[in-house]
């Protein structure tokens, strides 16, 4: 048990291209590896720092090969045990399995708690008690998930519903989870957002290591088999997993298991955001900052503004001007510029499709 | 005479930084450096390929040290005895004053035209009717200038108001000009379109060396003496032109000679465009083409569009990518971007201040 009464691991599976924050986020050089809050930390960085005081060194974080080396650079703290490298892309279940399969070797009760690696959280102090709330529902043997209150009628995100609170000592918040919803359209997540049992689905799964196999194993159980042959011959990951099903953790276990009953949810006040594209990023910055103002992500010296709004990324090196344009998006990079408006910043995934399909993926 | 039946000898003062024309154009390479038109060629060849029918190699082209280098590697055909280098920039007086003396010592009565180098003009068999009306006047002793017919009530140029028609033969539209008027404000600019008698003064003027002198020497008389004494001695020119008066053609001549009735105009039908700024440089670019649309000036292939219009330039290199936006101005360029909207075109001006306040004159 750690300083915080549970020995928690985190997990941190750190994938993603985050197509929609293109031309800073690329195939090469996704978004959780770049400072998207100005705070001098990147995503992943700002996550390994949020979970430290929860779970010490007790990180796992698990990436794609050819990230590998980057995510060392970032953490240079973080033991190469502790680096699990997918040979290819599998979705989140085959990472966060290959995780609980490596711990429970090491004690098949410790409790794993799987974070995006590009996420933004506020209010530590809330986010630290809904951990310690959901670490205790888990050792009861639940799969516990973190659900946001949602502030806007979000179509982006999936929901869980929740239902009756759960009585487990030190979580007064948990409720069960009475099913998964997928992303709803305008109306019904206004009524979502009015109904106030309804909370996003943010992908924080708090589970104990053996919990978590042998969910899977009821659906799954010839992937959960091979996870754990991996764990004990870390070597043989290259020839195994390519065999196993790219599926996210949500269809492979968190959906079966709240039909059956198993998964309960810590309902989350803090502050978090998916950063999903440049709209989201700007309201990140604006944030308790007068509005109507232009955001400069990067060096302000190299932004010269003349009666603008929006979001400037002088990420080029270059000096950037912006002349009389409200709600403009800039994001210029040493090889590709990306001019926007606020209100079209989800059209930037069509751009990345674009340039595939123009055979520019050396840009993508 | 030449084949046109006069012996004109065009005159192109190459100066002018058009910092309105910023991030493209700079005091290190300006505007007329510059291919604006997609045509292949800067503003400074066209030109000279303009002029060329008129005048065949009877070109004097008179510029800044800075630029001697850029010109003459532009112009290859141009006999560097025609390229007059001035040691430090005097306005348009002194420049077109030096080639008069110049070439007055050869034939007091060649005829000059002086020709900015940064205009654009179409409709070239109107250009050269007129440049041949006005010759014919010019040889009669008059100061001749080209009075562009106006197109709409713009307030950026200075008028010429036309009296009664001349009786010279074989100019059978030149007239009388009253007076030169300064920029006018916008209500007086839009009684001048109405007016029919008032055209733009675009710097043209068309006269023969010795006239020019005279004029000049009735209110400047020791600008004369020097003039013809560097003109006697090219070698002189570094210790006798900053003692010049920095002064335009316009106030030094063309104003005092209008008073005295010695000026005449040729009221001019042809296209013409001083390319002020990027907003009538898209105007320009649009002509005779469907609106609504996204201009490039530069490499397509390196824009690429989704649901905009406006103005982009791919001067750096990089792929620009333009999502939603109306009527936006991109200037792309290796170490400055400026995006701006076609109505605040006229800003960039106060944005080259702005960086030279800032101390990044390397950007200007």
């Amino acid at each position: 048990m750690g300083a915080n009464g549970a020995a928690l691991t985190a997990v941190v599976p750190a994938g993603g291209a985050g197509t929609r924050l293109w031309p800073i986020s690329r195939a090469a050089s996704p978004k959780f590896l770049h400072d998207l809050t100005g705070s001098g930390r990147s995503l992943l960085q700002a996550t390994i720092d949020r979970l430290q005081p929860l779970v010490g060194d007790r990180v796992m974080v698990v990436t794609g090969a050819s990230h590998a080396a980057a995510v060392q650079e970032q953490l240079p703290d973080l033991a190469s045990h502790n680096l699990l490298i997918e040979p290819s892309p599998r979705d989140s279940m085959p990472a966060i399995g290959l995780a609980a399969a490596v711990l429970e070797r090491h004690d098949p009760d410790a409790i794993l708690g799987s974070f995006a690696a590009d996420h933004v959280i506020g209010d530590l102090d809330v986010f630290a008690d809904c951990i310690q709330q959901a670490v205790r529902v888990a050792q009861t043997g639940a799969l516990v998930t973190l659900g946001i209150t949602p502030t806007f009628p979000a179509t982006g995100f999936g929901y869980i519903k929740a239902g009756e609170k759960n009585s487990v000592l030190g979580a007064p918040q948990a409720r069960r989870v009475q099913s998964f919803v997928e992303k709803p359209d305008l109306a019904t997540a206004r009524a979502f957002l009015e109904a106030e049992d309804y909370f996003w689905n943010a992908g924080m799964f708090i589970v104990s290591a053996r919990v978590l196999l042998e969910l899977l194993a009821d659906n799954h159980p010839t992937m959960v088999d091979e996870l754990r042959r991996i764990a004990a011959d870390l070597g043989s990951i290259e020839d195994r997993w390519s065999s196993l099903e790219k599926i996210s953790i949500d269809h492979a276990v968190a959906e079966p298991a709240a039909r059956a009953g198993r998964v309960s949810v810590v309902p989350a006040a803090f502050a978090w955001d998916d950063v999903g594209d440049f709209a989201s990023l700007l309201d990140l910055l604006t944030k308790g900052r007068p509005g109507g103002a232009l955001r400069v992500l990067g060096d302000e010296r190299l932004v010269l503004n003349r009666e603008s709004s929006g979001l400037v990324a002088p990420d080029g090196g270059r000096v950037v001007v912006t002349l009389g344009l409200d709600n403009i998006v800039v994001i210029d990079t040493p090889d590709a510029l990306l001019v926007a408006t606020r209100e079209n910043c989800q059209d930037v995934k069509k751009v990345v499709e674009d340039l595939k399909s123009m055979g520019r993926t050396d840009l993508t």
